[in-house]
This record gives structure tokens, C-alpha cells and sequence, in this order.
């Protein structure tokens, strides 16, 4: 089995044997990373760029990391680098590094939609690396290969996810993978931070974090934007932290061993306080999965298919 | 034959030979860039550094990738990040990195001679990467290479260069070339972006776009500096797009078939309109063929020889 | 002989057979460098990053070219791009680093003590590339294999390091090291530049450049931040040049053929003389060495034994 599209844009239309076949490949190239030399050749003399149009650390080094592991040439291209300064178009700027010959376009952009715009005018498989409010396909499938890798399957399982839904692009993945996995949803914030319609997506909406988190098998704390203070959407960082915030007590509420997760970079003592983040090896695990699913969803788009475990 | 410096600095003083070398260098080098694997072992084990004093995605990314289809180790410099603001001198910056031991700079410079500068005091070959006003020797290479390729040969072609002659290097080291290898070249612009003496070169001037066009087997459109307004070299974008842009009208006078060409990045709307920008494709062979270009500077100064087509 | 410590931090508390091994070490791989092929498969596979909260060109293209050179896949980090700009801890991002799976990261912070903060806390080696006015021990571990390569041995000889010994980190970590070595350590600078108690290290204090210079083999010359003038640590740039700075009548004081050395990058005509730099092979030589003393390192903490030469 390989993948339908050339292009991994966003988990909303993907089929769970899609979603299945990126975990089941991730699986096997975990391992990877494990070895002492951690390297693969299957995507020797490719080229790869990593066009990223916001700052970031994590993604951009996993990307780097997971073609490098692959044996890809990997070029690294961001904003305050670019000649998009000079006021090139998007699609301009990447039809030019297109023409350079690569294999694959790693896009993350402020723009919603600004990777699938560039993936119909391309023969370059695109990748999501987050765009807006839209999508962040990888940490959701980074997300579900935790989750499934802890709780055996996600079909069943309740997770909740909490903070600002509307401007998450991490809760909005996450939320179709984990619905088409056959997982059930909640989602919890501020009703400011709510956005209108949700529940149509199947999930089901809380205000009140002491509920939401409930007997749930998995908790997603989302990052707050602490600039969102500013547009009225959260009264101040301490009544956000009370009201919100995942902490010890709270903890105790939700199913015995039940997974703390977070997509990172944290906010302690804001969304998630320190003990209960020090206390949860899943964060990291999560960091670890994130560059075997890339180069799982690098390799199977480049045409490979999922090598036997 | 190999060429007779050990740099690349300028076009200026090349022989029609050497000029011959390197195209016919980047033909068999143009083919790497297609296949399956894009890496040949050329330059492994070489250092190659990439010093760039002015931002560039896309002259960066096309060393990048050449000097790394060569399997060379690949170090970028932006001054951005480089000890440059602590006040070191270019050349101190320079010899320090030539005793890391790497074998070319390639140096991108706001002032004209720095990179003929460093290469006099430099064992390293230097690679003129655009240097202020002066030149831009690889960017003319690839479009004589391109033009080459489309129109079967450069000599007795007729090729106009319009825009802001006085401020592009890329318009004088395409002259050079363009001379050198028998096409006639003219140069079109508003009076205060024409250089006094430009005709020396041996170049015919012209101010009245529909003239220079007339007939022409290729235009080169000049990316249009918009800073250049408050410095009163044009009166507004407007009138400076009636007066010299290319648009689908003007194309009309050109030879049938005409190249229209534009080294980017591109101001749509300005110089270029862009139903015509869109029309060409000629445009993204110039960068396709930048990096088959770079490709074979490096190898012919690391004292590479032709190889058999 | 390998290292005790899975980290590379400071030179205070190492012993002179570990310093010797890392010197001996080095000069194996100082030929690589120099080899057309400038590269062995040391730590092919491995991943190491460079974790860079303070600008630097030469300190971190020195280690990146060392990792290559080794074979490593090598990630850039620096604060510019990094998610320290959304607020995450110095020990969230390396953990988030580590999890990717890498086998060492090299840290430079403004933050005395930040690298060995994060050794405690993590698997991977960790090499100090600078931190506050704390250590810099690879510089001090060139500066010796430069001396030791020059002047046969370094027990017994007299070196003196001149300027802003205080704020220096070059100046600690080398007199840590010249003085486990066995060779007489001389520091001299202003009053205001010198930290008190620094004779119980076993340095001899001098304020007096004339004095201070006499007969020694070594004169390693320190960058004067020339921010520190506002803070009222010296009156003026030409005063400081010329009670502290070396130049030719200065340099005839120190024993025949002394070594003139500096960190860099040089501010000419403050702490050391435009004809005095130039005059000297030994800067440059120091950087060359760089190299190959980072590669050692980094090959003696991952597990390497000491190559037979």
C-alpha cells in the first residue's frame, strides 16, 4: 500500500488505513534513531527544503533530522533569510526552488491553505508543517503514533484536548486523525477560545477543564498565546492557569495513567505546571515519534513502500 | 583545457573559450540534476563555504545545492549570524575561514572588488557571488547558457537589457559575456539609470522601450530596486511600468519567439506584467540552469577537466 | 586512555594526561584537514548539534566543520531562529533536542554555568563552546596545541595574557590549562579589568604591559569588548592601545621568536597593531587548529580511542 496523494497537506480527508499505513511505517523507522548509525540510504541524492515562512526550532530540526537520517540533502530556507524581503510572490519563491530540482517542499506559513495553494502548482510533494489556523498534519500523526504506541489502539479511547481550539492548528489535526481513528473527543477552553461550529466535527465541547478531563485516557494541553492576552480572548495568565491549566489535582481526575501530552514549547506554570510536566516522560516521547513519523511520511511520498517490520 | 585562474570573478577579461568551457561544462552537469540520484563525487571531502554579506535565497540555495550534488561539505555565512558585527575586516574574516582549510568562498559582497579583493590574498578559489555594482559573472553565465540552449548559439543573436543599467551587476557582466561570445546587446532604461559611457562597452543604448525591443532574439528584464524612487532615479512604479515594463503589447515587437528572461526575484506589475512573466518559461530554466552553472565553476576551479558528454 | 567525563566543560579540574590526550589526539586528526579528502567516517551516523545562544562565525563553523569532517549529520541552532524567542526554558529545548536522539550538543550561553546545567540533566555529551565569563575550553585546548607545536613543550615556558582578564573566558579556561601544564602564566590589564583574588588561581598579576611582556615565549593577546567603555572599565580606545595594547617596540620585550596569539576576532589597532597581526603566523595557525582539536573532542566523546599517529 502506498499513499493517494503526492502531498501530505492535512489530516481531514485522509482514510484511517492511510493514517495506519504512516504509523505502521513510522514504527519501523523509529528504530532507526535508536541505532548507532542512524542512517538510512533511501532517500540519498533527493533534495529537500525545509521553507519555513515562521520561526521554529523543534519542527524545522525534526524535518532536518528526519532527511538527514534518510540520506536526503536538506536545505533550510527562513523568512528573515529569504528574498521574500524583497517581496517575490510565494508561489514565485517556491516555483524557483522547484526548479533547483527537489523532491520535496516543507512549508510552514502564517497563511491557512498557503501549503495546499503551492501543492496544485507544483510536482514537488508538499508537506504541511503548519499553516495558520488550518492544519499541523505531523504532530497530529506524531500525536496519534504516541498514543496508539501507549494505549495499545485509539479506538475507544476518550481524549481531551484544552486551551485555545479556535487558533490551534494542532487541536484541528488532531481532532479528524483522532475521530477517524475511531477515538472519541473533547475539547476545553475559554469560550472566547471556542470556535463556533465545533461540535459538527464530532467533538464535544467543555468549558469547565474538572469535567472535560474526566476519565479520559489522554490529555492534550495546548500552548497559550500569551499575545492573545492583549485581544481580550483570556482575562490574565493566573486565572487562565486556574481555570485551565493542567496541575496535579486535576490530573487525578482523568483515567489512572492517563497520558499527558503537549505539543511544545511549553508554558509552565500557565497551561501546565512543572510538576505534572516533569512528571510525564510522553512530552518527550512525543519529540522522539515526531522524527520517525517525518521520515515515514518523507519516505512513503517519495514513492517507498513500508518496508516489513 | 581548464581555465586559467583559480577564481571567478568577473566576465570582464574572460575569453569566448573559457565562456565555452563552462557551458559545455554545465551540459553534462544539467543531466545530474535529473536523474534519480542527483550526487556525484566530485568534489567529496572539499570545503565549500558560501560568505554572503547581503541576503539571498535564491543565489544561496543554488551554490548550496551545487557544491552538495558535488558531495562537498557545505558551511553557510550570513551576516546575520556572522562576527561581522563585532567589527572583524573581510579579510580577517576570510583568512580565518581559508584556515579551516576549505578550497572556495563563495563571497556575495554590497561592495564592488570584494571578492577580487580576498582572492588576491586568498589561496582558496573565490566565486564572485554579485558584488555591489559590479559584477554577477554566474548569473550571466546561466543566462548565456540558457540562451545558448534556446537559441542554438550566442553569436549574431541581438539580446536587450532593460531596466536599471547603472545599478545591475548582473546587466554588466551580462554585457561582457553577451560581447564576448557575438551577440549584439542592447541596453534600454530612463536616462538617470544609464551609465555615462555605456556605450564604450560596446552596447547601443536606448530610452525609448519599443525601439530597443524591436526585433530582438532575447530580453533580459532588470528587477526593478524600489528604493530607487526615493532616490529620485524614476518618478513612480506606474509610469516606470508603462514606459519600460514588458507586457504582452511589447512582447509583440520582439522576433517571434523572443526569450523573455528575468534573473528574479520578480516585481509583477513593474517591470514584468504578469500574464507575460507566466506565459515564459524560460524564466525557471534560468534557474534550473544556475545550479548546472555553479555546478561546473566548482568543479572546473577545483581543477576538474570536461568531462565526455 | 579515553575521557573520564562523558562531557567536555571546563579545563579546571582536568588533569595533564587528559589535557595531553586531547593534544595528542588532535594532531592525528590536524592531517585530515590537510588530506585532499578531507574527511574520516568517525561519527558517521551520529548526530550532533550546535546550540547557539550567542553569535559566533568562527567558533561554530569551526565545530560544524569538525562534525562533517567526522561525518556526523550537524544541526545549527541559533537564538535568532530558535523557540527561546516564545519563552521556552534553556533545558526544555535541550531535552527536546536530546529526544531527537543526538549524541552531543554544543552549547554557548551568556549564562555562566548553562552547559553544565544541561549535563546533569542529559544523556548526551556536552561541550562548552563558551559560556559567560566562565570557561572556553577548546579555545584553551588550541591555544596549547598551538604553543606546545611552536615552542616544543609547554612546562616551563612563561605566557602572558593581557586585556580585559575579568570578563575573559579565554583567559580562565587557559590558565587553568597552562598552568596544570606546567608553564608560568602571567595576566595583565587594567585595574578595573581584573578580577580580584585571580593570583590564588596561580597567575602573577601585572599592571604594567612593559613588565608584564618581558622575556615571556607566549603573548596572547585578548579582544577588548569595546562596550565596556561605556561601563567606565577603561577611558578611551587610544589610551588603552597604548598602555595595553601590543605593537612592534612592545613586542621586542618578549623572548626572541615569542608567539604572538589572539582568540579573535582582532580589533586592529586597539589591543594588538595592524603590522604586529599581519606579522604573525601564529593567529592563523590557532584557528587551523581549531579544528583539529574540536575533532578530537568530539571523537574522544564518542567513545573514540586515541588513533595511533
Amino acid at each position: 500500500m502506498s499513499l493517494s496523494s503526492k502531498d501530505l497537506l492535512a489530516i481531514k480527508g485522509m482514510t484511517a488505513d492511510e493514517i495506519t499505513l504512516i504509523l505502521d511505517t513510522a514504527a519501523t523507522f523509529k528504530n532507526v534513531s535508536e541505532r548507532d548509525i542512524k542512517k538510512v540510504p533511501a532517500l540519498r541524492g533527493k533534495t529537500v527544503i525545509n521553507l519555513f515562512y515562521e520561526a521554529s526550532t523543534r519542527t524545522r530540526t525534526s524535518f532536518e533530522l528526519a532527511g538527514k537520517r534518510l540520506s536526503a540533502d536538506v536545505i533550510n530556507i527562513s523568512t528573515s533569510t529569504s528574498s521574500v524581503v524583497k517581496g517575490e510572490t510565494l508561489l514565485d519563491t517556491a516555483q524557483n526552488l522547484e526548479a533547483m530540482k527537489c523532491e520535496m517542499i516543507i512549508v510552514r506559513h502564517a497563511s491557512s491553505g498557503a501549503p495546499e495553494y503551492l501543492s496544485k502548482r507544483l510536482k514537488s510533494s508538499v508537506i504541511n508543517a503548519g499553516d495558520g489556523f488550518h492544519e499541523h498534519p505531523t504532530q497530529a500523526l506524531l500525536d496519534m503514533f504516541t498514543m496508539r504506541e501507549k494505549l495499545g489502539s485509539l479506538a475507544g479511547k476518550t481524549v481531551v484536548i484544552a486551551g485555545d481550539i479556535a487558533h490551534s492548528r494542532v487541536a484541528r489535526s488532531n481532532i479528524h486523525g483522532l475521530l477517524t481513528m475511531g477515538a472519541k473527543v473533547r475539547v476545553c477552553g475559554p469560550p472566547t477560545m471556542m470556535p463556533t461550529g465545533i461540535e459538527r466535527l464530532g467533538a464535544t465541547v467543555y468549558y469547565d477543564m474538572d469535567k472535560a478531563i474526566e476519565g479520559v485516557d489522554a490529555i492534550m494541553m495546548l500552548r497559550l498565546q500569551l499575545e492573545r492576552q492583549a485581544a481580550g480572548l483570556f482575562p490574565g495568565v493566573r486565572e487562565y492557569a486556574r481555570l485551565f491549566g493542567l496541575n496535579q489535582a486535576r490530573l487525578k481526575l482523568a483515567a489512572k495513567n492517563a497520558l499527558v501530552m503537549h505539543p511544545g514549547p511549553m508554558n509552565r506554570g500557565v497551561e501546565i505546571s512543572s510538576d505534572v510536566a516533569d512528571g510525564t516522560p510522553v512530552i518527550l516521547d512525543q519529540v522522539t515519534n515526531g522524527v520517525a513519523i517525518r521520515m515515514a511520511v518523507m519516505f512513503l511520498l517519495s514513492g517507498g513502500v513500508k518496508p516489513e517490520a
